[in-house]
């Protein structure tokens, strides 16, 4: 059992589970194979979801404050209404026209700087990676990739690669280097400098192996390694690092991307660069496979040239229609806003919590995408993973759903769907509160 | 412009186009960039599908002999509803406990032999090719891949590279060898003996060349080779061929299962063997993205010891309704034996067709995945490209829709969804007849 993964059902405590729980995971282990993991120490048997609700095959509630794909809320009845009209009428593919791929395509190259002028469509984020490193090699002339230490691009054997959070088991490629996360709570003064300085001397040792620099790639909000969002343009040296070396900057936004982050419908707008390609996913289709790729129209010219791209349901008419309502609810509904004041807040309230409680070392993140990094001291900050796992497991008692991240494994992770509301927030906030205090007494 | 794609539109005749067409095709180009391509000298504009009919944005009905994803007929009503009543009810993931993704691959075992016992959820065929290969590298230690000389597998960067049907834009991986495929018509009398020995030549120069095998991997109807079926059994010598080289057998189903080829549900069950991996996509949701990988357990052992696999989307409780609906309707509808008997209906008048026109060389194919051979005469067998562009676009211009494959581009690929009746088969034939003939008249 590889055990990177945080937040892990441990399979050895099965015979803990209630009967029907058990027979589930029984059937999980026999049919789905050892590579599959369940979330919490007690896995959760979902059956229903509305809004920023989950419910149980009991039919108890859970406050989803962790899910980003339904980004809109559980069950979005626009969104579903979408996909149940278009699948009745047609789903064919790229290779005959249609309008639908087309007007998205259109509005989300609106959303975005004006360098950025070609879109291809594939069904998952891990995918659109996968087709950022072959075309950032078709550009560069170059295979070498940075990443930061703990990152997660996909699962496609060559994403893989490139996805240090994935564990010791998955072997990182040679051509791969790793460095630390822009982190202005452990890392140097100068945030945006040390990262820059990171990326240059990586990508030496990349040209000194033979191999050269094709990407820097990272998620604009760090989510794996930590969650950093500040201080805002942190990333911008580090992209003129990567690009002095001869490589492209991809911004992977099928985390922060959609509005998640409040300010900026994605996230490298925060930081103020423009990047040569944008991976997009999670949240596109609120739950419908659809993923992206944006890029600088120069930089498709040569691949297309030489090669050609077909993904069978990527870019589908029904595909389409569902991302298409999906910015159509982003907007209509003010959904960027409200995450940004709702995130805002909340923030707030948690650093209020802090105030009370010293495990809570820092709180940060942007809009509705937040990290609590809970340490043993606010001196030494060591990483508490234990309270970590502790809060993880005692919010989903209370019927809170989150996670946690980071190489310490002890950010609370809080991604909840953009429509989470102050009451929701409220409820988040006194739980941990509650928790925390428990912690305290010794009653965690 | 890479021009190895078969029937696909030649943008410099964009000129050419209606209005509406033309204004659609130069929106794709600027926005979806040049590595797209469409189908036709003509592109169709479809807007509209029902069961074995398409129509575009005119009105006008197409008979569908081509797309095999909506395998059930277009708009399928108990798979839209399903796909319908579960996204207005939930979609996850993976890591909470659902049953309908347990279900499904417990209805997925049941078609297959009992060495195969576990199943992984993926998106797309590309995907599931893609995890094949970590899982037959992680088995054996090896990185070798042979495959068909024009075989086609995926768009993920590592499955790019043991497709060579993308053509030469693409290179094959330095890991790859490609091996003829089992061509009962121009190959040797002795199929099996010569894909076998071609395997062993090939397995043999990979481990001269310090990769040794780690899979041999086949389209069981060998689509885009040019559709090779058989004598039923020919690639179980091949198979044992690839087993005694230390590497895994590979049934790549995207193409041929879910009851396509008539006799059998999966392709490879026609040729008496039990594959070490499968791989399912296209038809499974008949629209909806979801495919999967099946194996036998052993060899997920060490994979899921070292690593762990999550694929957002995959096998989330839409795709899990959506392919369950697809096996329940295969079923009641008895698709299978449909396509078994409308298949060898069609081979028989295209066979009598063949009686009057020297052009067509040879009908070969099992249930509904047909190739017809379009030679410029019989004793050379030599591929009659042009004639078979004619006739794909001629058909097109009678309002039937299919295209063509092979090394030569002279294999008519028929494969229409599994409800194509006999009266269906009668307008391609018919049409059919009429194109040869003012072909052989100077007027097509």
């Amino acid at each position: 059992m590889n055990n990177t993964m945080i937040n892990a059902f441990d399979p050895t405590t099965l015979d803990q589970l209630d009967p029907v729980s058990r027979a589930l995971v029984d059937r999980r282990l026999q049919v789905l194979g050892p590579a599959y993991r369940l979330f919490y120490e007690q896995p959760l048997h979902l059956v229903r979801g509305s809004g920023v609700w989950l419910y149980d095959a009991d039919g108890q509630a859970y406050l989803d404050a962790y899910n980003n794909v339904a980004s809109l809320g559980h069950a979005q009845p626009d969104v579903v209404r979408a996909i149940a009209e278009q699948s009745a009428t047609l789903v064919t593919h790229t290779r005959y026209l249609h309008a639908g791929v087309l007007r998205l395509a259109e509005r989300l190259l609106a959303t975005m700087p004006s360098a950025l002028g070609q879109v291809m469509f594939t069904c998952t984020g891990s995918e659109a990676n996968d087709l950022a490193y072959r075309l950032a090699r078709s550009v560069t002339g170059h295979t070498g990739v940075i990443v930061t230490n703990l990152a997660y691009h996909g699962v496609t054997d060559s994403v893989a690669e490139f996805s240090p959070s994935l564990g010791n088991g998955v072997p990182l490629g040679a051509h791969v280097r790793t460095v630390p996360p822009p982190d202005a709570y452990r890392g140097e003064r100068d945030v945006a400098g040390a990262f820059a300085r990171a990326v240059t001397a990586a990508a030496a040792d990349l040209a000194r192996c033979g191999h050269g620099l094709a990407l820097l790639i990272v998620d604009s909000i760090f989510s794996s390694d930590g969650v950093y969002a500040d201080p805002p343009g942190c990333l911008a040296p580090a992209v003129a690092a990567a690009r002095a070396a001869g490589g492209l900057y991809v911004a992977d936004e099928v985390q922060p991307g959609f509005g998640r982050t409040g300010e900026t419908f994605w996230g490298f707008q925060r930081h103020q660069v423009v990047p040569d390609l944008v991976t997009l996913g999670k949240p596109m289709g609120n739950g419908y496979p659809v993923a992206a790729l944006v890029a600088q129209p120069r930089h498709l010219e040569r691949f297309g040239r030489e090669a050609r791209y077909f993904n069978t349901f990527g870019g589908n008419p029904v595909a389409a229609a569902a991302a298409n309502a999906v910015l159509d609810v982003i907007e209509r509904d003010a959904l960027m806003q409200n995450a940004h004041r709702v995130g805002r807040a909340l923030r707030s309230a948690l650093w209020e919590l802090a105030q009370r409680h010293e495990t809570i070392g820092d709180v940060r993140g942007a809009g509705l995408f937040i990290g609590v990094d809970l340490v043993t001291d606010r001196d030494s900050k060591t990483p508490h993973r234990a309270l970590t796992s502790t809060v993880v497991n005692a919010l989903r008692e209370r019927r809170i759903l989150l996670s946690a991240s980071g190489p310490g494994g002890n950010v609370l992770k809080i991604r909840p769907p953009l429509v989470f509301e102050q009451s929701h927030a409220d409820l988040l906030v006194s739980a941990l509160d509650e928790i925390l205090n428990a912690d305290r007494s010794g009653s965690a």
